[in-house]
């Protein structure tokens, strides 16, 4: 069989305060032709449905349409986990109809062990899920971390394998190749989050994964992540957005790239660069925009937006090196007069005057006394 | 055919403070258990499923399992509109699959034109509106109240009526008898809402009401409110609740009561024999207390809350009949001190002392300089 793997739609995620909606919108549609064209047998999405546990009624209307179109307009099977943005209690409701109608969208532990069968595939859905809910469920303190809750559930899964099957798990956390000695007790820490190793995951014939944004986060032919179908921060912005298409039979996996709508770039320049050649730039795309400038400009984000009315951060390359200078534990330890000196010297590029310098002695020594 | 008309169930409401979900999912039961013995071919629920626009999870899983108790497990077709307390949008998500078991969830004033058909009737699924709506959707600006509206949407549905079947109007909103002339233009105006007049709904043999919660409001053979399965307020301890059970042909409603689990009651007394006689009183029951006593009792709502655990209001017969001398409008011509006065007066029973009188003066003068 043939399956489109996506993940993280974020549906109503809005970008620094743009609505994202239409892009989201626009995105899918391309996810719904790309089924059609790659006549895939079902649709996978990995969780993260919506951007947040209580998603804006637009984003309610917007999702529950889109899966009408694929699951009751096109009769695509979709195969859907509730991820860690989602409210699995709110995101399942309805979920016993849709199964009857080949949508089988499951946000509790418990069915994650009832394989949904696809032609030749066994579908396991496991959603999101906290460590201490995989302890209750197998009544099991011992379990440390996610791989160790991992590896109790993959055995579970194991037990209800049909051996004339292929075996794909949908899931919704994070993954990170290691070696993995048989009695190894190894925590994967990655940014101080636990992580599943992707041996953990070997029994399946493919993991279907969301969370991590970016497909290349992973580089495992049988573990993948497919990525948000668009870019949600100015961190993806040199990412490739896209979908797999996966064939269980003889096993492939093929890289479907999707179009952005409105692309997230990063500038850099001088104000008076930047708004010359401004006309090279598509208005309506997002921007993050940094400033080469020694001077300070006045008001210059609104005078920016003139050009590029998109501007999603705005930092300075001298303010930018003077905070990369900064460190917490040291500021910890300035007094007021001193923090209040550098932000000056920061954000207007030069040292405060002696009639400065006296006002802010005398107002903070008002306010508590102690600074002289 | 034989249906069951309830309202109101507002799952997830909590009663100052008291949640309720035990007492709704009991009584759903009793709902259900009516079902099955009437042997009903369908359930009406009128509106106001929920609480609140965004409810809890608990009661959105509440409500989602009591669904597919009757839909999917007792195979029940449930027609169901939403209410002004549900999110519409919210509410309606998944109505496309759930109509595919027969669990017709109509939310949009556009579906309302076309009827379900079950058996011998036409089931016409209005949910709560706003004018503005139906101006919209008929092209109408001459639509001045809900009245209007109705009338517009009556003769819409009537377009749609089958000869050969009887037809139900399942609707949302304040309705009240009336004479109505052939060409009155009777805005009728009961609490400053607009009410639909009765004869508007005359082509209907029946109309199943939800939005009132006492199904004595209104007294009409083939237009009724269900009211609310429980009582919700202070205000509904003396109704008894219940559903209705509709046959088309013969046409017939049968009430039947829902017995309460944890009962309002209002109670009199003074303090001291409201404590002597509790153990008359449930326990667990919700309490309305009116205290007679004159004298003021330190700490009494928590002093009678050792014996009436559950009391929702409190209020005495004193404090009462002063409340009552009291009209806004004379309030807002008094000074700050004579409303001090008459505060002191009604809390303390007793005139404020010289000193106190000085000391609120003086205060007062030092707040504005105006009060002397």
């Amino acid at each position: 069989m043939r399956f489109l793997h996506t993940a993280d739609w974020h549906v109503g995620k809005n970008l620094n305060g743009f609505d994202l909606l239409d892009d989201q919108q626009n995105v899918f549609k391309q996810i719904e032709d790309i089924a059609q064209e790659k006549k895939v047998d079902a649709v996978v999405i990995a969780g993260d449905l919506y951007d947040r546990s209580i998603p804006s009624e637009a984003a309610v209307c917007q999702l529950n349409q889109e899966l009408y179109q694929l699951n009751l307009v096109d009769h695509l099977p979709v195969l859907a986990i509730s991820g860690n943005h989602d409210s699995a209690a709110r995101l399942g409701t309805g979920a016993d109809w849709f199964a009857r109608e080949s949508f089988y969208l499951n946000t509790t532990l418990e069915a994650a062990f009832h394989p949904v069968t696809i032609a030749d595939t066994e579908f396991f859905l496991l959603p999101f899920f906290g460590i201490q809910a995989v302890r209750n469920y197998f009544g099991d303190d011992k379990i440390r971390n996610v791989n160790d809750a991992m590896t109790r559930i993959v055995q579970e899964m194991q037990k209800s394998f049909s051996t004339d099957k292929h075996h794909v798990l949908v899931a919704h956390f994070f993954a990170a190749g290691s070696e993995r000695t048989a009695d190894s007790e190894t925590l994967i820490e990655v940014g101080g989050l636990s992580a599943v190793a992707t041996a953990t995951l070997a029994p399946f014939d493919y993991v279907a994964l969301g969370h991590l944004h970016n497909r290349d986060a992973l580089h495992d032919d049988r573990i993948r992540y497919s990525g948000s179908p668009m870019k949600f921060s100015v961190s993806e912005a040199d990412q490739e957005k896209g979908v797999w298409i996966v064939d269980t039979a003889p096993f492939k996996a093929e890289w479907v790239p999707l179009k952005p709508v409105h692309d997230i770039h990063k500038i850099k320049g001088a104000f008076a660069d930047l708004v010359a050649n401004s006309s090279q730039y598509p208005q309506d795309d997002f921007y993050d925009v940094e400033l080469t400038d020694h001077e300070r400009i006045p008001d210059v984000l609104n005078k920016l937006r003139e050009h590029y009315p998109k501007i999603v951060s705005l930092h300075r390359t001298h303010a930018a090196r003077q905070i990369a200078l900064d460190h917490t534990q040291a500021r910890r330890k300035q007094s007021p007069m001193e923090l209040l000196t550098d932000f000056y010297q920061q954000t207007m590029g030069d040292n405060m005057t002696d009639q400065q310098v006296k006002w802010a002695t005398d107002t903070l020594t008002a306010i508590n006394g102690e600074e002289k």
